[in-house]
């Protein structure tokens, strides 16, 4: 597995990684964590590989674009230490292009998102050893509707950052694809954005297998 | 997997199972099954193996002892026609002899708890498919400590009974010690028993080794 | 417009048409009738025609089925003499085969759907004016979609009682569609079947057009 | 319909145009609109006109006066850039008059009151293409009652400045004068003052049909 | 005074006299009495005659119409054995009338209201020394006003009853209209029927002097 | 009567006066005035002489010594500019020094008490035309009590300081002790200081004798 | 001491006794036996003599009269087979005739509470190997307050009683009266009823003393 | 008795100290000690010791460690000027250690609490008259497990401590001991930390045997 003992593990993000989290701090006892697949991923670390001492932190935040995440990145990130920064963000970002269709300041629209995406990318690299970079997805399996379209431009550009910036990549919408071949979108999240505990679930595996998680030991 | 397409799989025991599942059906939508191992296992089952449309139902109830899963056991069990059935019992036939010492009509004491649970294995044998035994536990590392020795002596009941029977035999107090060897019980549960996110996830992959899950799928 | 003095009309349906109705009763002060669209159609009614004296009552439950309808029926609607009666049911009945796939006894198939909801129809005519049959919709653009295409058969079937048994139809998802195709669904239901505002207003003006409602009085 | 493409319609005032909106913005998804006259002409517009892109914002507060109007107008009407504005105000600054008649400061008499409003009209005339002045109103019959005899003159004062500053005027009491032929007060409102839906959608209307809303589209 | 040493004085109505009374009993301490007109009388008998020991009793409850009253009596009147009874019903048998005009089996018309009243009236006097009519009253000047002339129609009704059956009548209405001279309905209730502190003292007063209280003691 | 038309009475003090009232402003309406002697005093002055238009306020804050008073009197006094002030302090003053024995910093002894309370007498008698001094009072009848006899001590000082300072004074002691000849403390006040409405009703009618009331109007 | 290894005592009363304890069982984990001298009790038996296993049940419940426990007996008393049985019952007896002087039936006169404590007591004897009668009390120095006078004669018919049958006597007021030398009645209890924690250590220290606690184990 | 007349007695710690106190005084009516040891010996030292006035502040605070007591000593021990002051610190210290391991910033090692509790130790010794130095406390009776364990090593310290700077020292681990050979843990403390009643009084009992409470008295 790519974590190393003692190694500090930070996953930032929106709603989808607050998941209703301790604040300020992310980190803790009583659940601390929150209930989604920050939670599983520590759950797994801990009950599997207890003698590596990982320390997980959350700092997700409902509602947040990379524009809020650009706005506390010094304090949020950078003062924290981390040795792994897991990032997935810009659901947001798109959604309110198709949920506030007309409060436009509310859009981050696809250049300012790769800019500062980038951005926040690049002032982290001098000190986190190992970045991963999560694309933003949306559970609907009809490639043609608008919102999916668009996250998948969305998604294009994690991608191409992750590569440039030699980042790891997790393709999330793939993982998601592939069971939505046999559930419907309403079995895995009621809004197409929200994942239940198999949503989450689907997340905390592509994760895991992608640092290279031991599942048999 | 031992489990096959369109199975009933029904959960039940006490608080560790219940964690706070809907009542009185113990399945469907908005997190019905709980947040503990029961949730993490469906999750599992669903994100992997969607194509199977397995059911999972959760009918535990905090505070149960295995004289109160007897008392219930028809409605709350053979009225479900499970395909499968998961029983873990016994934590709070202990418990009560050591929190309430002198409330003696609260305590199960090993020779019912042996005659009740053989009782309600061999009532659901005839129809259902295959039933699996998970011992009671306790999160306390010293052998000799008082309520961890009696917690075994009740875990050896449970293994005898599935010898006997032909259960499917998880016991999750040897999947405990194994992590108790690098973490404090602390770490994974505030009281020794309710078992933290760590803890729960300690349950499932017990439970999905033991039916054979391909975490390579 | 259709609707005569003093007549009473009274709406059944599932949590489109309930949104936190005065309960038992469904009428009354104090916003009795719920803030969906039968609210609106009443405030319509009151404010262009108060003359008329027309008592509309809301009958809707959240979570019906066609079958919850047939076995509160008698209380609810007969037992109410109503002049008019307007149904819309169904959403429930195709949503669960898709949100709780295997959970199958709370499943409505499409049988038992045009079956029980001919019985209701025919059950109200000896004593019922007129009804209006509203039929099932889901905000969704894409007519390919899994659960679209299915809510269009159901959709299909109350077109066919409608025309069996003359009643009134409403077709309220080629109402939607007109609106999709300036708006994504994330604008009007952030569940694409819970509308908002703006959605009960589509159903409203449906309802409203459907029975001769003069706007410009 | 006078509402072109893209533009932004703010509407300011007291209680009966705040109705529990979202604070402090006045706009966005969940109800943001509050449940009162603007959020009917809000989803009038979307679903009537969804290719135009109205954006809507409530900026009304319970229990302000004009005096109250004026002390938040740069921040709550100017710095939003509206291209619509629509005022509706004075039923506070009457009412104190009558329900707390010794706490004179409390009062606006009507001296105040048309100094103040216009100089709110005329500061924004500059930078907003059209400015609604909506009449306060009082759900009254009796011309001759104390209250209602005030009110009408306040009223007058808004056609004065709606005819001066060339505003469009929607003259509120009128609407309702109309209705109260066949529905006494207490079936609008249950203190004369706060309508129910039934007396929101006399607003809404009134609204609607001096903009020039094309219900039939 | 007209009260004798150890009486009990029962009152009974609407939720003008209700005022959040304890429930069942309506007496007893922590304020059972509620923070109407009945707890004004009572503070004012037990300071100014503690030596006479009246207990008084309150059996209103809101929404009542006297046909709800009749269904109660022999209950909450009958079985409690008063020494002096006090009825102040009529506000909800009219206002329903004039707030669901189209819900009419709420109405109770004058006929049934005359026709119960004086039931309850004649069966009340073979035990109980003394009944107390109050009649109904609307805060509203405008004797032309509909509802005000209606309550004053079943005003009348309660002055006949009083005069055929020996009652000591209390004209409350004209003791409210001395005070609407001076100040408008707002200041005395926000909703014309539920009066604040000002107009229970008004009713207080009005029971009080009926009864012979002396003042000056 | 004393008070003449258009005057403003304030009354200041601890709980007894508080109430509940509303805050900071202690007056308006829904019952702004609180629920004890402070409103019963309004009520009779607006229900008997509704054509003066005497405006009270309500400024006791619970738990307040005479010290607490002197601090915020610049604002919560001397700022409202009364023309009647009406001053009751002094039970906590003495209270703490039996319920809290060992906590001396909350004792206000009374050398501190006499000469505060003269200090914020003297300090308003510049602006306001009259000031009522109403004794602190403590519902014993045994005048060889410990508390009752402190108490009476310093209602010793409120009479002094009455007299040299031309104010009007209100034995509220005395008040209660002709109740309490027939009724028993537990009768009127719980713990013999906060008063139930037949207590607060003692106070209010000595109030009103003293200035004058008119009962008979 | 005088109690016995693996014994069970119960209490039964009043408030004084209940304090929030746990219902309908009054013992188990959580501070089950409320928060009283009941607990005290409890919690000096457990750390001082773990090894006699000492089970103590608590059936007080707030608000209860000496009828109010005769109507329980059976199911709250005979049927839990206590071995020690303690009883301090008498301050709602009294209480009421003070606080409620006009409401007879909720007195219950000496005669009665006598017939009635005997009877319980001699119904309890045969199963019972111990009963405590403590007696009640009224927290207030003066004996000759009339309240504290009735009290004290409530005590002395339970003296009488535990002389006539033989139980054991614990004069509850006079352990008061000697703390009441130093500390005036509001520093026990706000209403010379309900003791603070202080106060219930007066009661506890009583019990623990009459039974032979040994302080120095 | 070590302690006399007047002095103030101020506690300090933890959670175990802290019980719900009242904040931010920590003395006064209504239950402001808390539930826990702190309430028991002030209710045993006024209810034995009534004349000596002694005067008790709790300020205890619920997850402190012995750096978090350093920061506010200043503020909530010095400033408050006691006669007594008991310390109770060091289980946070010692369990973050283990339920947290991984987020070692929340650890306080051995060295620096020997350190910092020394220092606030010495910087009392001047101006207070007696510090009593109270170990922490694990209820585990495992003597070998790892927290016990570590806690003793803590507990040395303060033994250690209090010998260097003749404090009085109070051996909580021991007197726990005493209780653990006859009750298993959870029949004192569910998370063998928060101690239940019983758990207090053994507390309670050691602090006030070590100040030579008479028992006898």
């Amino acid at each position: 597995m790519l974590l190393e003992k003692d190694q500090k593990l930070l996953f930032i993000g929106d709603s989808v990684t607050d998941c209703d989290r301790a604040k300020p701090e992310g980190e803790g006892v009583f659940q601390a964590l929150g209930n989604g697949y920050v939670s599983i991923v520590d759950a797994f670390l801990q009950s599997t590989y207890p003698e590596l001492g990982i320390r997980v932190v959350n700092k997700g935040t409902s509602g947040n674009t990379v524009r809020d995440l650009h706005a506390r990145w010094q304090e949020d990130v950078l003062d924290q230490n981390p040795d792994w920064l897991s990032i997935m963000i810009g659901i947001n970002d798109v959604w309110r292009q198709f949920d506030s269709p007309f409060i436009k300041h509310q859009h981050v629209y696809i250049e300012e998102y790769e800019e500062t995406l980038r951005k926040i990318v690049q002032e982290s690299k001098p000190t986190v050893n190992q970045i991963v970079l999560m694309t933003p997805f949306y559970i609907e399996p009809n490639e043609e509707d608008l919102m999916r379209e668009k996250m998948d431009q969305y998604g294009k550009v994690v991608e191409k950052i992750a590569n440039e910036e030699d980042c790891l990549l997790i393709n999330t919408q793939a993982a998601f694809n592939k069971v939505l071949k046999n559930l419907y979108p309403a079995a895995i999240a009621w809004d197409r954005v929200h994942p239940n505990a198999t949503g989450h679930t689907v997340l905390a595996k592509a994760f895991l297998n992608r640092i290279g998680f031991n599942w048999a030991k």
